[in-house]
């Protein structure tokens, strides 16, 4: 390409894609390429600046680990993750949020109606609803995994403090779909901002919390997959989440309750529950494979 | 953003920017963003490619250490550094291009027609010219870093059999602006192809190979620095560098010589050359600053 000039240069690219390529890894290759070359064009990205964004991915490279992967953070703060997740939601089903680094296999199973809540603090939340079809059959067997935080907006994996799995259990629903759960209320916390995601935070006056959530995978035969978090309505970063995962359909109610005899049947430990607590009911709906 | 959709998820982004950023910093930012959500839009990337897209840069950050930028490689396998070189070439000086990983500071000084082939293997070459303004006028005292590798392809950072500073040089330009040395032709070789880049030229059916060159950093008092690279113009490379660092205006003529008495003069050693020799003449045009 010894004529290869900037308006070429593209072109000399996909000229270079051997014809044995596998035709989807050429599509998305060729887009990704004239994006990434009209960006540096339409800005006349300066070499200064394209030091600045190398250093940012090698900085990202140095502080990932096993427990920490920066570049997925810089994918949920710049809304790539929450649009991959947006583009392949289907208008009927629950929609799908970003499942985040704090989820861990192997959580204990717990029964419908149990008690997640255990010895943690806050106020008791019962949750409860059901996983159905779009067309509202209950899934019977559907598989639910539940992590949440603290009410210190930590999850057991960061925190030291709290046991091995604490907030974070496995449910299959009986025949009526039903799932039910006593927990705390899970708090808002930051993203990890003290790597280079900070640094892009803090040139952009950006915030880096994130609202209180629980987290769900639902897995259950013929259906897709569902990874999504659910929040409360009333909770102060609703409307600024600093990776871009609340769906208004995934927008809880939680009901402030102060009859002890408003507690939904088959809930257990419920002679430990104090008023006030709060009911949220929350239906899932899970697309056809 | 509460009622964010896959719509209105750019304009979110956008509006998270807080008033007081620098409106450069908004620019790129907000070209960067709308290019990366259209790209995922338009080739409605699904998870499995984008968890592909975040584990090759996750092994990029593994594989890069001190010695080795895996995240600059990317950018030159994609164009993106050849680009931003060529968007700021001015038409009348030499075109600049990629720096690449092997410069080290510290070269030790040659003088003008110095010899910097040494004991090294190969058919020595002279390499001379003329740096120079736009206007023609040469520039006095201007400063030549020069680097490059052996015959074996490798660059003396790269190799345990070559001394430090092998085929490495720092030269000071008298007033008639004249630069010339004798040196061995570099060598083609392929880039560092056993990581996440390799995995992408694998899947594209490319070939690691960059043509042989001549690496050159020029500065001079009231010019643009030049960062450039020259390769010779029968090098079986020169039509598919993998970084896609070749420009028409940096292709030089290698002309074979059997007649000692073609020597230019003012060479040093010129009495340890053997026919064939090869003599190269190429100027430098610098930019004003």
């Amino acid at each position: 390409m010894r004529t290869v000039t900037k308006d070429t240069l593209t072109q000399a690219f996909l000229d270079y894609i051997g014809d044995d390529t596998d035709p989807r890894t050429r599509f998305v290759l060729e887009s990704l390429v004239r994006h990434l070359h009209d960006f540096a064009t339409e800005t006349m990205l300066t070499h200064e600046e394209w030091r600045k964004g190398l250093e940012l991915l090698m900085k990202a490279g140095e502080i990932s680990s096993p427990h920490r992967n920066e570049f997925v953070l810089f994918s949920d703060v710049l809304g790539l993750s929450s649009l991959v997740d947006m583009l392949h939601s289907e208008p009927d089903s629950t929609p799908s949020s970003v499942l985040g680094p704090f989820h861990i296999l192997g959580a204990p199973t717990l029964p419908v109606g149990g008690n997640m809540k255990a010895d943690n603090d806050g106020a008791a939340i019962i949750v409860s609803g059901i996983v159905k079809s779009t067309d509202g059959t209950p899934i019977s067997g559907a598989e639910i995994e539940i992590w949440q935080t603290a009410d210190n907006g930590l999850y057991s994996n960061m925190d030291p403090d709290q046991e091995d799995y604490n907030l974070r259990a496995h449910m299959v629903v009986g025949d009526d779909g039903r799932y039910a759960f006593t927990t705390v209320r899970p708090a808002p916390y930051i993203v990890p901002d003290d790597g280079p995601v900070g640094e892009l935070l803090d040139a952009t006056g950006r915030q880096p919390w994130r609202p209180s959530h629980l987290h769900f995978i639902i897995t259950a035969p013929g259906h897709r997959t569902l990874v999504t978090e659910v929040f409360p309505s009333d909770d102060p970063y609703l409307d600024q989440d600093a990776v871009f995962g609340v769906r208004e359909k995934l927008v809880m109610e939680y009901i402030e309750q102060t009859d002890l005899n408003n507690i939904p049947n088959g809930i257990a430990d419920s002679d430990k529950i104090q008023a006030p607590y709060f009911t949220v009911d929350f239906d899932f709906v899970l697309g056809a494979e």
